[in-house]
């Protein structure tokens, strides 16, 4: 059995990890990553999703913070402030760094992205074939209510996305192609799962690289869903600031009208929310969506086996 | 009083420390530092010549080791270790790390390393002007006695010098102009000091970039070194390897006649030796040397202070 899954950071890894947990071991598994929040730091490449599928998947996640290595520290960030060149705000751990720096060295050496993350994965054994979206650097900026355009990390991290914003302005985005492997892992899927990540700044990243769009709208997979959105509020993160935003809802079945149904031009086939939206559930169904409703909080991986069990399982209830 | 020091790193570092102990506070001292020895290591740029005068000069020096950082730490190089890049045998300390990454963002937003010296040392207050000798990079490699080529760090840290090699090519030297300063510092001098670094991989590339000898020919200010070579053998480091490598013996005598004498087309107009080479300097003295011997021997700030007074006497003994 074949599994795309198009991730974004922490949501995307954990559910993935329930997503391993399920399956047998034969299964193959193909994450997507989004790449738009990397950045260029202190002259060192950071890819915040990519690192926190590695570190989960790998089993070397902080897991309380759901991000981040384990026994992190700080020594480095610590005296780099004292050279006052800002950004102080942005965690960058000792061990973190190592990855960072790794992953610098590969790409001055010439490898692109996606051949850097098959490098560094060789450490980390995520039992997935881990894909950035794109050897294409995209950079997304945050156009903020006051006109100022700012990078996204630094709305989400240092502002904790608090600055209203009303768009997102992706350089790069336009002219960036499809990582090796992405449109093949999406057209030879037998059902991609787009899991709760950020639908906006995460998969909606995804989504928005030329030819992956068009990859989800023609494979014969099923594609699934399964809602980031809980009881009107986001599981986790700050995905809220992001829908409002772009104009979107912070509802389970808003969401799911964003992304939009395959059979209508939308990249969904089927839907899952918490048991919380079971409300939403019924007005989707009634507008013909195949949708389910069933505890959606990834307490512990057996819970995420669960919540992944119940994703595949609304492929079996399309049409 | 200006003085201008052509200086490698330790051995440059700590006579630079007693010069400033020396001289009023009103001496304005400037370092012209060697950058040949500098390196790209997993994407970030590394100096260690200008780090071990900042660290020196700052107070922040590993004292016992003589460069990098008191209170160092190796936690990203030993996570590092585990991508298996290689390199693992050139220390990365935590805190040196820091400000390799803060020179690589600088040097990334496209300062020029002199200018991105400048600003690293608003943290060190070195308490002297630091001039890298070229904005451009110049990359020391060594040709060994077997015809291979390895880079000047892997032949002087990974293996200690043992390697029998027969000399030094050094990337984008030739092509290499003086740093913004350098000239002008060589120029207005009241004197010149070189101090006991190495003479041929850390004052001879300083020479060695075009336009620095002619300066050095024509300063009206006199020329004084000090011998890095007591009693036949390297006060510091592997400097005899480098001596026996261009064919100059390890020998005070034999690395003043390297330098040669200003007169004869050399740099030098005086040359400071340990009492050890006491016969060294009568040698060179009969062939018409101005020389003086006194200890040399580095061992705390107070005694360097008093080498740096002999040096700087010997500006007085000139014909």
């Amino acid at each position: 059995m074949k599994v795309t899954v198009l991730s974004g950071g922490v949501g995307g890894a954990r559910f993935t990890r329930g997503l391993l947990a399920l399956l047998a071991p034969s299964a193959e598994v193909t994450v997507v990553a989004n790449t738009g929040d990397d950045l260029w730091l202190h002259g060192v490449r950071v890819c915040p999703d990519l690192d926190t599928l590695m570190y989960t998947l790998g089993g070397a996640v902080h897991e309380d913070q759901g991000w981040g290595r384990r026994d992190e520290s700080r020594r480095v960030s610590d005296d780099l402030a004292a050279y006052g060149l800002g950004w102080e705000w942005f965690t960058l751990g000792d061990l973190d760094l190592a990855t960072h720096l790794a992953r610098t060295e590969l790409l001055r050496s010439g490898l692109p992205l996606s051949q850097v993350t098959a490098r560094l994965c060789e450490r980390w054994a995520p039992g997935v074939t881990l894909l950035p979206m794109s050897d294409q650097e995209v950079e997304t900026h945050v156009r903020l209510a006051d006109g100022r355009l700012i990078h996204f990390e630094e709305w989400w991290v240092r502002h904790r996305a608090a600055l209203p914003a009303v768009g997102f302005e992706q350089v790069g985005l336009a002219s960036a192609t499809a990582g090796p492997g992405v449109v093949e892992a999406l057209r030879d899927a037998d059902v991609v799962v787009l899991p709760p990540s950020n639908p906006v700044v995460s998969v909606g990243t995804i989504l928005a690289v030329p030819g992956i769009r068009d990859a989800l709208a023609t494979t014969a997979a099923p594609v699934v869903g399964v809602s980031p959105v809980v009881g009107g509020a986001p599981v986790r993160g700050m995905a809220d600031a992001c829908l409002t935003a772009i104009g979107v809802a912070t509802d389970a079945a808003a969401v799911a009208r964003h992304y939009g149904r395959r059979a209508e031009g939308g990249v969904l086939d089927g839907w899952l929310v918490d048991d919380a939206d079971a409300a939403a559930a019924d007005v989707l169904r009634a507008q013909g969506w195949t949708v389910r409703a069933a505890p959606t909080l990834m307490t512990d991986v057996p819970t995420t086996a669960a919540i992944a069990a119940a994703a595949l399982g609304l492929v079996d209830r399309l049409p």
